[in-house]
């Protein structure tokens, strides 16, 4: 092992006269995978970030956290100082002004002013003789006048050489040593006094998304269902004309399943039918067909002003479109015949149809991501994505993009954002977990969850608590949804219009981010199509649907309520608050949310068994809530689902939950601020 | 963003023509501070790895271990299969022969072959025709031929070929889709299938020591104390005569304070008095007279012939000594006057003394390791370290490390174990937290802990907790001492013999290597130099003494016993199997340690009260001890320091210790092994 191979911390020491940095810096926060990943964060908020900072001996210690925008060409570094915390872990913060890549890096270093001041003051404190200590602070400040100098600080060098000769000059001990201990003197060395031994962390990567990429309610319909009656295919204008109901309701984002052109070659029938009968009108994830792919619009729907239209109308009432990226082809899409080599092809000619053997899935070309020309199929689908950006797009559901190479999605979003960094990317993996966390790691925006499966009090505080509490809540955000095209849980079948309020008030509540596929849910349609299946009856997969979203019964004033809820309540807008609270029975779980200041508390309490009404204790943490001091008080808990009041005493109080008629509370915990950590509540 | 840009698990994929890696790998164990470090283990015991190893799809992945010896030019990779356990985790494992360092890496791939066979399974199962999948197989085969060819392996390359053949032949499908699952082909493919995305970690370390590291009792003495009488200077050769005895203890090191000449300048007198009368003998830490400095052996000890005689002597009865490193000097240490440029001068021309304001120690003055001279003395350091080597030591207990810059103990370390790969280095860092953590994780092969301050339950189960339960598992042996001349607890002081002999049970059965400051702990002479201080009076820092072993009431039988049943159970030469159980009393503490087999199980019921007899229930972990089926059944525990064997029944059974007669138990719990992992209990 030679000197230069004597690494400090995760710094190379240069192969330079100097001895490697006596200060190792480890331990940084936030990091993932070792800083293989960024972690995330939003744009405008403050990001903190903590590391451990030590060096031998009982010199001072301090450090910095420097930051700056991630450019190719990398840029100047912001330095922000950090505290001390205690056991040699320091805290620093920094707040990225605009969405993009951020690095930060750690720098520590010892500071021989500070603890020679230090020194000098225990030395005086005990009468000691200081005179030849003086001596050596004023060649500890005269290094800093060299420093003050070179860098062109005249003014500063100038008065630093006049401290350092007073400290080492004729004045009493006493005066001199008040100099050295004074405000002045203090700032000038913080700025220029030498930093000896300095290490400095490889930097580590902070995405910053835009608050949509954090709290949003999504709203997913299948445009084909919106015409004038059922056997009437429905246009994206007829879309548009509903994107006011849908802003009134509170919904940010309009998801579209695929609107592009649907294969005819294989196509399926109604429920899934192996052959489509004559009129069927297809599964849109059979993406392409004589009239174009990824990239046109399908006639039926109408045409890309159309579209652009409906892009328009969305953002004139706060909302906006997300499409669906489904990386597949029908046998008829023009790449097919354009671009042979982007597919894989069996030995007696044919292309390979997607399969999951036995099953055999013929309408759906996979492309062969591996293949030999990969350098063009990525650019071309790059250039899918930056056609629908050039369409005002900014969020992309992404169909299975598990069954595509990981290192696409890492490359392909990379260099989305690098031009539009507020694109919004959601995972729609279902699948292992661990694929699933890669998955959000190398550049998700949001990601689909366990959610839709975990009913149980127990499956759903272990999963949240996994998303909230493990390295997950770096990178991993979360979108909820009681329901999908693919997915009515058996849950739904069976608990009906109670299970649909119970799951989309725990999606609306549990996410910041939640969505659903809308249609059904409020018109509570969980007719599954055979028993056993996940699928729905009359499936708008494969036919059309005509929907009476306005019928009597209907959720959508219920959902109108909760995404109110969600807007007025800054609790409601965060995941890495959620906190669970013990309750008595299994039928009932009880959560809670609040803002980082504690000014806004949310507590839920929800029933879990769609067909019995539940009464239990709740035991609030009081401690979570920044209630400790009031375990015994009374204090106001106000339903903001019905807006009734109740006083609640203490951590332990009784709950009743009747699926039929309330099935859950959402809680806004009343109080009146007395001091910034102390509260004083109602009643 | 640039294609080249995009890694995969940590490996960056080249700028080829072929895609990045599909097969990701993360999670790598063991590993400290994300690979900054290396993990700890023994030559000859076996090092599992575990990582998650995953690609996008429904491909199968295989993973492979690679390791090597770490030399400075690298070696052949050796490989060992890794194991799927579920949910894209894997685990193999490696027997490191010898002491030294060693590399190893993670190699993932997605398996093609097995893939394609076990859909071909699949399909075979429903009866779909596989003529198109049967020439696919085909052509898989024919490249694994190919890889064959290429390295020389002209029969397997033969037989492959031959495979292939057959597969796409006209034989009846079933008796092709036989020749494709079986053993053959199997084999072959395993060895030469095409490992498709392969993705490799970066190499990451092992430090393999040798058994003593891990495992062995220590006793300290100074030699000059073992004189024929309290007013005559010791020497080596009186401690040469002591070995055997202290062998048959059951000693494997004997650490000896340095040996070196004493200072004369600022002599400290007895009791640490300011100024040594004539006669005082000083401390052996002020390094360095006119007779010599660190490679010197003080006068009246002897010569360096004695020394190399008492290694001999302690070889010669299985036990070797340590030596104390501590790099300081004394006024009169040569160094002084040869290397002026090694020191701290200050501005009136004196050279800086040691000090922690506004304590002075005139006595000593430290070496300045960030001197411009700093390599020179680096080297002279590791010269000090070569030259004892060269006399046949191997263990160094290093005084104060953390005072010395961290980068200097990585860098020495390391270029004495590349000459020793069996030296062994403990740390003498009694300081902050993350400081002893690092020293451990920079290469201390043993560190010393704060076991000496954790008396309570409460803050040993906390603090042992921590050591085999968190990450310092990996690379932080603890070495536990009940005393040294440095540190009497008031525990001891004031709890005396019950209190010497509960703390020595305690740090010969937590740890697997312990130690003594022995004369002291023998005699139970706890006696402190006033009320309040940690130091011994007439400590043996700053005078002879002279101690009388063999006296009625020692602890030495008692400490023979115990060294006795650590070397006759492998399950106390170990921590990481340590178990605390819970019992009902705060003075009573019970923990078990067990071979990995556990086949050797031993249960300590230790109390900690040395002034009152405890009674309590113990309420033992029965799965962690392997018992989880016998709950209700009888079994028997065997106290070995006592002999006597008890009957106990499930996990709930009550102790009585009285600390005048029997402070602890120490179990064997005895049991007939009826299967591996099924025992049947003794009565």
């Amino acid at each position: 092992m030679t000197f230069a191979a004597v690494r400090t911390g995760s710094v190379q020491a240069p192969r330079t006269q100097a001895p490697p940095a006596r200060v190792v810096i480890t331990g940084v926060e936030p990091r993932v995978d070792c800083g293989r990943y960024a972690a995330k964060r939003i744009a405008g908020e403050c990001v903190t970030v903590e590391a451990d900072v030590l060096a031998d001996g009982h010199d001072l210690v301090r450090a910095a956290l420097l930051w700056r925008r991630a450019e190719r060409d990398g840029g100047e570094w912001a330095s922000a100082p950090m505290e001390p915390l205690g056991n040699d872990r320091f805290r620093g913060a920094f707040t990225p002004p605009a969405p993009g890549e951020y690095e930060f890096a750690v720098e520590g270093w010892v500071d021989r002013f500070g603890s020679w001041r230090r020194d000098l003051e225990r030395r005086v404190s005990v009468g000691q003789s200081i005179g030849v200590d003086l001596r050596i602070g004023a060649a500890i400040v005269r290094e800093a006048t060299k420093e003050a100098s070179r860098t062109g600080a005249d003014t500063d060098a100038r008065r630093l050489e006049e401290i350092a000769t007073v400290l080492e000059g004729d004045g009493s001990e006493g005066e001199r040593s008040v100099l050295a201990a004074g405000a002045e003197a203090t700032a000038l060395m913080d700025r220029w006094g030498p930093r000896e031994g300095r290490a400095r962390t490889e930097p580590l990567r902070i995405i910053a998304d835009r608050v949509r990429a954090r709290f949003g309610a999504w709203y997913e319909l299948f445009p084909r269902s919106f015409g004038p009656d059922d056997r009437t295919h429905g246009t994206l204008r007829d879309v548009a004309r509903l994107v006011p109901r849908l802003a009134g309701m509170g919904f940010d984002v309009l998801y579209l399943p695929p609107i592009h052109p649907i294969g005819r070659t294989f196509r399926k029938g109604r429920n899934n039918a192996e052959r489509a009968e004559p009129g069927d009108v297809g599964s849109p994830w059979a993406i392409g067909g004589p009239e174009g792919g990824h990239t046109a619009v399908h006639p039926q729907l109408g045409t890309l002003e159309d579209f652009d239209a409906l892009v328009a109308v969305c953002k004139e009432h706060g909302m906006e479109v997300a499409l669906d990226l489904a990386l597949q082809c029908s046998p008829d899409h023009p790449w097919v015949k354009e671009h042979p080599e982007w597919f894989r092809h069996r030995p007696d000619g044919t292309i390979q149809y997607a399969e999951n053997p036995p099953k055999r899935y013929q309408d759906i070309y996979p492309l062969d991501f591996g293949c030999e020309g990969w350098r063009g199929l990525w650019e071309a689908v790059l250039g899918v994505v930056r056609f629908w950006c050039g369409h005002g797009v900014r969020i992309f559901r992404v169909d299975n993009p598990h069954t595509k190479p990981l290192a696409l999605w890492e490359w392909l979003i990379a260099e989305v954002r690098e031009e539009h960094p507020e694109a919004i990317f959601l995972s729609e993996a279902f699948t292992r977990p661990k694929v699933m966390k890669e998955l959000a790691k190398l550049g998700f925006t949001q990601s689909y969850t366990y959610f839709t499966w975990r009913n149980t009090k127990r499956e759903l505080e272990e999963y949240f608590t996994e998303l909230t509490r493990t390295e997950m809540r770096e990178y991993f955000r979360a979108s909820l949804w009681p329901n999908t095209p693919d997915i009515l849980h058996e849950h739904l079948q069976q608990g009906g219009r109670a299970a649909c309020v119970e799951r989309l008030i725990l999606a609306a509540t549990l996410g910041a981010t939640y969505g659903i596929y809308g249609p059904p849910l409020e018109t509570c349609d969980v007719r599954a199509r055979e028993p056993g299946s996940e699928e729905y009856r009359n499936s708008e997969k494969y036919q059309l649907r005509h929907w009476d979203l306005d019928a009597e019964g209907t959720l959508g004033p219920l959902i109108a309520r909760i995404n109110r809820i969600r807007r007025e309540n800054p609790a409601l807008q965060r995941d890495d608050t959620l906190v669970f609270h013990r309750t008595e029975s299994e039928d009932l779980i009880c959560y809670s949310k609040s803002s980082p200041d504690l000014d806004n508390v949310i507590v839920c309490a929800v029933n879990l068994n769609p067909w019995r009404e539940v009464w239990g204790t709740v035991e609030l943490d009081m401690a979570a809530l920044g209630m400790e001091a009031q375990e015994d008080r009374t204090y106001q808990m106000h339903d903001l689902l019905t807006d009734a009041r109740y006083t609640w005493r203490g951590a332990r109080n009784v709950v009743g939950l009747n699926p039929a008629s309330s099935p859950a509370h959402i809680f806004r915990v009343r109080r009146r601020a007395r001091s910034e950590h102390e509260f004083e509540y109602y009643l």
